[in-house]
């Protein structure tokens, strides 16, 4: 069977809807006949289910531009996997914006109604920008060809935890602000700063920063000199941090440093005491919203969080608005 | 007790010499009488062993600008854990070069022989030069003053693995090289490549650069094409990432992809054949010589590595040299 390349589509005829669509869920039935995308073509020549595509074979038609390897080698880790699944082109599927296939759970195909994942390939050397995560899953292909998936999901965050304190006095100290004999609520209740000793409690920078912002502390200067030191030490970093502290404390959840994890901070939803402190759920990186990722710099987040059991969420600053995408490795 | 500050010097006199440093290891003997440096004296002052440094108490002396804070919580850390330690000062102890403290073995002191870390202090925001690591443990700390230990040391990467294979041809498609019809040596022993299916084997650009340069691999434009391919979609990276696959490559060790981890590299030392293949020992980062750490991605790397029982290896790149240093993570 030698099917036609026509544009970006190859046209295959009524027999070859028959035995490709009906049955195995290739392409897309058009008027009884079937188009499919070179990718699926391309996978068919690989099966030796076609022969050739106008006169290429599988290597010909790799090494013409019709096909991007990287397309091929998700295209075909899926179906060795056992899915069917659609190219997301615009009038073959629903939504097609930001995806590459439309993937329908076992068992089914592109005659039922059901989705299983909308997934998008991406080169290790690709930029990712983080604004186009969410409601996706990216197959990321590395140089080695293997394919690690990421599953990207928009969400909320929320807590239990009460960020109310008594007023507190502090002591601005280089990087950070040393109350030397503070309510023991500050420390014990709410989960603001860390022991120096069994009197003085030190706040980081920006617990500082929301605290006095809150006026729940009091320090020379007031906020504004916390939020001038932060500024000085780290640059923008410091605002688009102190902007997810407090969006994160408003949620009624406790964040606290995420440096031995690499990140930003871990949060704590249901604080009622230090003292029965449960497992920290989520490793949060603060970036801004116009950031791209390096695929590689995910991964590394990604496979880390998972290795201590914790979700990793990045925040997206754009001004005072923070958005939430949570990103989980994912075997389909 | 009340002290006098001395330029950067704390005086004490004879009396303290006997009760600070000849039973607890604290300051400098100097005839007869003692030297602290001002981190000691705070360290005092905070335990209530001297009352004053120049009419200075514990919160004044840290307000000051002589004692910095991050340097006290370390020395406090490491007293808190057993260990007598002296500042690394020109006089005080050999080698200060790149050091704050000189730590010795518990139930040792600055008057026996022997070092149990050299130990230098950095704030989570603070830069480290790549070319600062080896030979010295860096006391990291966080904003909300807990202390991460990273030990770093220059070492040597060596294995048995056999990078000689027979000639292979190969087809340079976007980013990857693909042989089609390969000898089995090619991935089967020498472990170039991911198997596409039973007879093609995928190279990635590093490893098809590092073969074609070797003369086993025979693709369109040579060598140089392979390398042209990798700095179009790598730029300078993929020289150096070639450097270093090329150096573990001599030195008997098979690198694959890191990706997974976030690494550039995971590599095998004793590799005989793909069917018997061990655990990768290392994770490989390269980078340029001139490179600075932020001591968070240190941390994270780091964390990565000892997660999946692997060891973190720097691979620094200047010219055609390469230099290994390992970061592990530390409990003193």
């Amino acid at each position: 069977m030698d099917l036609t390349l026509d544009g970006d589509v190859v046209r295959a005829g009524q027999r070859a809807r028959e035995r490709f669509y009906d049955s195995r869920g290739y392409g897309h039935a058009q008027n009884g006949d079937l188009d499919l995308a070179p990718v699926e073509a391309a996978h068919l020549l690989y099966r030796g289910d076609i022969e050739a595509v106008d006169g290429m074979d599988f290597r010909e038609l790799l090494g013409s531009s019709a096909v991007p390897m990287v397309d091929f080698l998700v295209y075909k880790d899926l179906r060795d996997r056992g899915f069917y699944l659609t190219p997301a082109r615009g009038d073959w599927v629903e939504n097609p914006d930001g995806v590459d296939f439309v993937v329908y759970p076992r068992g089914k195909g592109p005659w039922d109604d059901e989705i299983a994942y909308r997934v998008r390939v991406v080169g290790e050397r690709d930029d990712v920008p983080a604004s186009s995560l969410g409601d996706c899953v990216l197959a990321v292909v590395d140089e080695e060809s293997e394919i690690t998936y990421l599953d990207t999901t928009d969400r909320e965050v929320s807590g239990t935890s009460d960020a109310s304190v008594p007023a507190v006095d502090g002591e601005l100290l280089t990087e950070r602000v040393v109350c030397w004999d503070p309510p023991s609520e500050v420390y014990e209740q709410a989960f603001y700063g860390q022991r120096l000793d069994e009197d003085a409690v030190q706040l980081s920078l920006v617990e500082a920063a929301y605290l006095a912002r809150a006026g729940d502390l009091r320090v020379e200067g007031g906020a504004d000199a916390v939020v001038e030191r932060g500024r000085a030490v780290e640059g923008e970093r410091f605002d688009r941090r102190l902007a997810v502290y407090a969006a994160l404390r408003e949620a009624g959840v406790v964040p606290k440093t995420g440096f031995k994890f690499g990140a930003d901070f871990r949060t704590y939803a249901d604080v009622e005491s230090v003292e029965n402190l449960g497992h920290s759920e989520l490793l949060v990186r603060a970036l801004p919203a116009a950031h791209s990722f390096e695929p590689r710099d995910l991964a590394l987040d990604v496979r880390l969080a998972h290795g201590v059991r914790k979700t990793m969420v990045f925040a997206l600053v754009g001004g005072d608005a923070v958005e939430w995408v949570e990103v989980q490795r994912l075997t389909p």
